[in-house]
């Protein structure tokens, strides 16, 4: 819910001249000349009342978006179905058919090329089978699952917070409807009594728990729940207290039934486990990035919303490793001046709307933390518009620290709108250091950069001298043990390594060494302790020696920071689809058509005869192989139907252009190109059409390029 | 083992000098012009020969190959290394680095382009979750397991052919050392005395055992075990009786706990269960081909041989639906010379060598079944090549009775020979209706093509009809028992289906009609059944009549056949890696080389200024773009290591131009061009250097055009 409450009170008219209104004032203020700051406040108002306009509209569009018409049309033509639906399906489970793998692979190509290309970046494939100590130590195990209540009658199972949520917003819907006299009666079930409209006041609570439901869990879900009378829809039967149910897959990896595994729930913990190697790879220079696509698998507890929520999904993962201290980005500039729509944290806790801001300023006001979470949020925003998301449709959203991830220190979503309402699409994390320092403290294995530093650091520090010249001939073979011994006054998460000692960068416990120092003082220069083997040994001041000192530091040790953009490729996929569906006006019937841009477009060319005639065969032979050694995927539709009812098969794939064949081409070699869209032809020689063609898809010009360069063809095919 | 039992008595010269001998006598039938037929033998033996000679070659090979070197360099450049090493790993699974996962992208892009767009096939993706009822029906839950055993004492697991297999090898080896003098006694463990050299015969048994250990299953393969005294190899302990272990990673989908399902073993069960919208998709026309490109799982009970046998990997599969009456292909012509290396199942029964023959020759002699599984050998043989595997190291080998897969009816596994031996990296299987038919069976839907029929089938058939009008009012609400019973006198498989009767495409039980006939006159003309609600009815000849009749059938309905070609992607990879690593011997140190082509390299072109001066920067960055838009994958490399070095690491990436920039460069903006293999370097202006780096990478030049075309330089670079 992004309404403006404040705003309630109007209705859409009302509102509408309020806005008038209040862009009046603003005038007249101005006129007046007078100071800035006091018209600050009239200007907020006013991008609030024109979001609270804006979000309406939204609303609107969703009630009046033909969903169904959209669904229709992509399972007729195979985007994609329910898997399994021979069988019954499962939910939560898509197969893409033809065309939608072919989308899928373009915008795949696409982010390659747009991240993996472009920005350098180390990409890598992991596997989905991931063994339950990695997951324990991201915190998965633990923490990664949602709330499931039964009906206690019929078992049946629901996500508790979808739950509330369905049944507070039919509540209020019901309410409305009493309200305004369009209440239904037919649509009761027999024997139920018309519904009360709810007591004064009561909408505003749901409307207030609807919003902050991400607060509420174990106890405190379960008593809002039994507070509010949270019954199951359907049975009106009580509901079990809620449940935590872990989201993923669980299964046994080898023969033993004692190896437990899940299938990764994101594709990242792979990264962050493979980071020396990788930083080894791109020569121990830092900022660097991994990328991966791949599955990822969420045992949702009752999935809906078609692709929006799966329980196996394709991501495109990007962590970025930085510098804590150096979180500027060297192409910040490159992107300073693009202008988002952001709606930050404070803003939304406020109850205000968007607002309109150029990265650069959005930086500079701390509004996003660092130039390099700015940096990937604008070529995040760039890539969904080269993949021709609606950049009216699209806005970043801050994460309140309440729905925060538990790894994430800071989070923006790109949020695409579409009927179902705003969709997180992309996330962009900053995760800190929290899974490298992890995956360090639960492997001992340092996840670390080291750094030459260009000045020595100078610090004062306890340490603990080992004078093996006596130590070792003392001990012999239990040198070992008591090492071992000396091992635990390291500093907390401290390894012992001879190299990093030399180099000055292990940590001790000042405390315990402190502590040992006073003990061989007491003990006139020797103490007893004990060994890892459980014997004690004599420790004298002649083997070890607490020394105070200022040291030199030549080399600079963190853990860096990652700031992870994450894709969800479904969700986007399915966004475009919305976006780019539009209904023609036919002489006879409306046509689908999906205007996809010829880059993602899952077919980039249709090759048709004007008709079976023989003589077109050679050149459609011709056509479709130039065309597929240039990687330009084509096809050939000779069937009987009507030249209109096959173009229209291929509005509705959304194939952008069309090569027709006919008896002009017999004589002249000459063929006509048509452009989806404007339904604008040319006519040119085959091998202008096919180099037109590849240029297009190729995104070296545009079709009005063409229209410019070449006369319009407004004959009829011969 | 592909040895030729019958020359195992010649050393290895001696079986050099029969070759010459066996081609001396040839030459001498052919000078006395003696008939083709009388020949023929001795040409045969001759290819025995020499195919027993390459085998031995192959064999060499593998035991001089280091593939610990190999294997060395790929950790150290991150082609691939075992997942979460930090955590101690999981056996069978492995991550690719940023070189190896882009060699198999390029790997990937090239099978899609050679398949799926000069194929015109439709590529599709289902999901990886798959519900048991699925994999019930395909036979895999009941099928698709090998035999475990364990250690009685330590419990450690084996694979039980696995098992046989390496200790029966070892005895054949130690056998071999004792013999020649070999044997080392320092490798005994302490107190074991010297192995005594086998009896005669012994080798012989088990070489055939090792042939044949397929054949061998549940009790069967427990009593040859206990017959050859199968022991625990390192402990020397019993191993327990075999058990079946399903290699399918079982999981629970939702939150129920009651829907059990599996990571599919293959892709292939997604295309079958698509078959009705792909065929649509298809327009209805036959034959076409879908295609998957996915992960698959097997939780092998140990895995091995690095990334041959692993739990989780990469395959591509093709289904090409075919009707099963018209095999042939229409573009076999284009294949039809194409030589290969064959290795029928009667040659491999025989004992004897591979042979060569031309794909158009082996489909007319009836040795590869038909022209469609021909001409997909020849597409896999195309593209094996197009990725720069050894064809003297590739061969298709024909799959023997025993070890067909459940669902195949012929099949053809291209192996390709690495350190390992020949390894089935590619399977094209004729799945014939196997799988439509099973899940036809087991949902009722009908996975069927129906085709119209240029002239009617005239058959002669007994139906039974129902007369509607006096059926209907009869039985009124209870219509639909009786007719439930009606429907009991279909043919097996059948279902009630009005629009298919009326095309007569309905088969009756016969026999049933005939008694139900007999029963009514019985009667006179009428009787007693029992509807599906378990009540009476009084059916009379009135209502229903079995009819003898001549029809007319103007549909044909069939099951298609399926041919399968199936890539596994990491075992191709690994071979390639084998194929295209060798070391250059160098003034300083030996070099490792990966020779890949341009398509397949993971980066294309090095960009290395030959010194850090701030002077070359902007012509790095300008290449670096310009190659960048082309869509060709670089590095720079501007790190402070010498040249040679800096070529040394590239080398072993395997990238196979380098484009170096001095102050030449910054004189006259022409740069020298490095051939990887050759080390050759031609200098030329930067744009003439891209156009050519995007042209060899694209397949459309080779570097012999190159040094054809400009003049090689042999400069010093300044």
């Amino acid at each position: 819910m992004t309404d403006n409450s404040q705003f309630s009170t109007f209705d859409d008219a009302a509102l509408a001249a309020e806005i008038v209104r209040q862009g009046d004032v603003i005038k007249g203020l101005k006129a007046q000349k007078v100071s800035k700051d006091q018209v600050a406040p009239h200007v907020e108002r006013l991008k609030a009342l024109k979001s609270e306009n804006e979000a309406r509209m939204a609303k609107k569009n969703e009630k009046q978006f033909d969903r169904a018409g959209l669904e229709g049309l992509l399972l007729k033509r195979f985007f994609y179905a329910p898997s399994f639906a021979i069988y019954g399906g499962v939910t939560g489970l898509f197969d893409y058919g033809p065309p939608g793998t072919a989308l899928q692979n373009n915008i795949i190509n696409l982010w390659r090329k747009h991240f993996v290309l472009e920005e350098d970046m180390l990409e890598i494939e992991c596997t989905n089978l991931t063994p339950e100590a990695v997951l324990k130590t991201s915190g998965h195990v633990d923490r990664f699952a949602d709330y499931m209540v039964r009906d206690v009658k019929t078992g049946e199972i629901f996500r508790a917070d979808h739950l509330v949520k369905q049944v507070l917003n039919s509540r209020v819907d019901t309410d409305l409807a009493i309200k305004n006299g369009s209440f239904d009666k037919k649509k009761l079930a027999k024997g139920k009594p018309v519904p009360e409209p709810l007591a004064a006041g009561m909408r505003e609570e749901y409307e207030m728990v609807l919003e902050s439901l991400d607060n509420y869990q174990g106890d405190d879900l379960w008593k809002l729940m039994q507070k509010l009378e949270i019954k199951a829809p359907e049975t009106g039967n009580d509901v079990t207290e809620p449940k935590l149910f872990n989201l993923m897959f669980e299964t046994q990896i080898g023969p033993t039934g004692q190896f437990k595994g899940y299938l990764r729930p994101e594709t990242a913990q792979g990264h962050f486990l493979n980071f020396k190697r990788l930083l080894e790879s791109n020569q121990d220079q830092m900022p660097f990035a991994s990328a991966s696509i791949g599955k990822s698998f969420r045992n949702e507890i009752s999935p809906r919303q078609g692709l929006l929520r799966v329980r196996e999904f394709t991501m495109a993962e990007i962590e970025h490793y930085v510098d804590p201290l150096k979180k500027d980005h060297p192409r910040f500039d490159s992107v300073k001046d693009i202008e988002l729509t952001l709606y930050p944290g404070d803003l939304q806790l406020k109850g205000a709307g968007t607002i309109k801001m150029k990265m650069g300023d959005a930086v500079a006001k701390g509004i996003v933390n660092n130039q390099t979470l700015g940096y990937f949020i604008c070529r995040i925003y760039l890539f969904l518009l080269r993949i021709g998301i609606n950049p009216t449709k699209l806005r970043f959203r801050q994460h309140m620290a309440n729905e925060m991830a538990h790894y994430a220190s800071d989070c923006w979503d790109a949020e695409i709108l579409s009927s179902y309402g705003w969709i997180e699409c992309v996330g962009c994390a900053d995760r800190s250091a929290y899974d490298l320092t992890a995956h360090s403290k639960a492997t001992k294995e340092k996840l670390v950069v080291r750094e030459s530093l260009p000045e020595p650091i100078v610090r004062d520090v306890v340490i603990l001298e080992v004078k093996k010249a006596v130590f070792g001939p003392a001990f012999k073979s239990n040198a070992k043990h008591v090492m071992g011994y000396l091992g635990t006054l390291l500093a907390d998460g401290e390894e012992w390594d001879e190299a990093r000692m030399k180099e000055g960068l292990t940590q001790w416990d000042a405390a315990k060494l402190k502590a040992l120092e006073a003990q061989l003082k007491a003990g006139n220069g020797s103490t007893t302790i004990t060994g890892t083997d459980g014997n004690k040994y004599v420790l004298t001041d002649k083997m070890v020696q607490v020394v105070e000192k200022t040291e030199k530091i030549h080399i600079r040790e963190y853990v860096p920071n990652v700031v992870e953009p994450s894709f969800g490729l479904g969700r986007i996929l399915y966004s475009l689809l919305e976006h780019v569906w539009w209904i023609r006006e036919g002489d006879d019937e409306a046509r689908n058509v999906l205007s996809f841009n010829p880059a993602v477009a899952p077919t980039k060319a249709l090759i048709l005869p004007i008709s079976s005639n023989e003589q077109f065969n050679p050149f459609i032979k011709s056509i479709a192989d130039s065309l597929r050694r240039e990687g330009v995927s084509t096809r050939v539709d000779d069937s009987a139907a009507s030249i209109g009812k096959r173009y229209s098969r291929n509005d509705e794939l959304g194939t952008p252009f069309a090569i027709t064949i006919d008896f002009q081409t017999v004589k002249d070699g000459t063929v006509t190109l048509r452009e989806r869209d404007s339904l604008k032809q040319i006519r040119e020689d085959i091998a202008t059409v096919t180099r037109i063609i590849k240029e297009l898809v190729e995104e070296r010009i545009s079709w009005a390029d063409v229209e410019a360069k070449y006369t319009a063809f407004t004959g009829q095919e011969v």
